[in-house]
């Protein structure tokens, strides 16, 4: 039997990059500053996060304007949900296993 | 409101050491060469990240004889158990939130 370990892909479970997905998960899409906030991260942490994301195809950046004011849109692209789904698919049989139900 | 990903910790979230964690819930003890299999990791892999936790306080490891076969046996301390407790309950809330629940 694999163990659910096996199945989490750390790209997608590192901590910082699990919480951006999982905030991507809850809204359509979260600008850059909101998810600073959220995750009480760096500019520079969370712009290197964003950028293995993007790189790995699980969010889409796009910049923007509102009023004057410069935004950074984020939101997960349809692969960025499926490998969010297939992480907490993983983690739920893994939390099951030490709850002595798998 | 908090958001989970901010209960992760490093130490405890890595995927090899959650999955050491994990295993070591699930069991009173495991050897190490049953941890490497159940883990699929290198030897190497496995001593590194076992050196992390241990130096950390959350595994004890002890070394003995099953007749006259070595045996590196692996547990996970009052401490271990308790930070796998607050990780899987952190991942619990943000499984929660992702599914609208939280």
């Amino acid at each position: 039997m694999t163990h659910p370990a096996l199945k989490l892909n750390d790209t997608v479970h590192q901590r910082v990059r699990l919480g951006i997905l999982a905030v991507l998960g809850e809204a359509e899409r979260a600008d850059f500053s909101y998810l600073r906030g959220a995750l009480d991260l760096s500019d520079g942490n969370l712009s290197r996060h964003l950028q293995v994301l993007e790189e790995a195809g699980l969010v889409q950046i796009e910049k923007g304007f509102e009023g004057r004011r410069g935004r950074t849109w984020v939101s997960a692209t349809a692969r960025g949900r499926a490998a969010l789904d297939e992480e907490l698919k993983a983690l739920n049989e893994l939390i099951a296993r030490v709850n002595g139900g798998g």
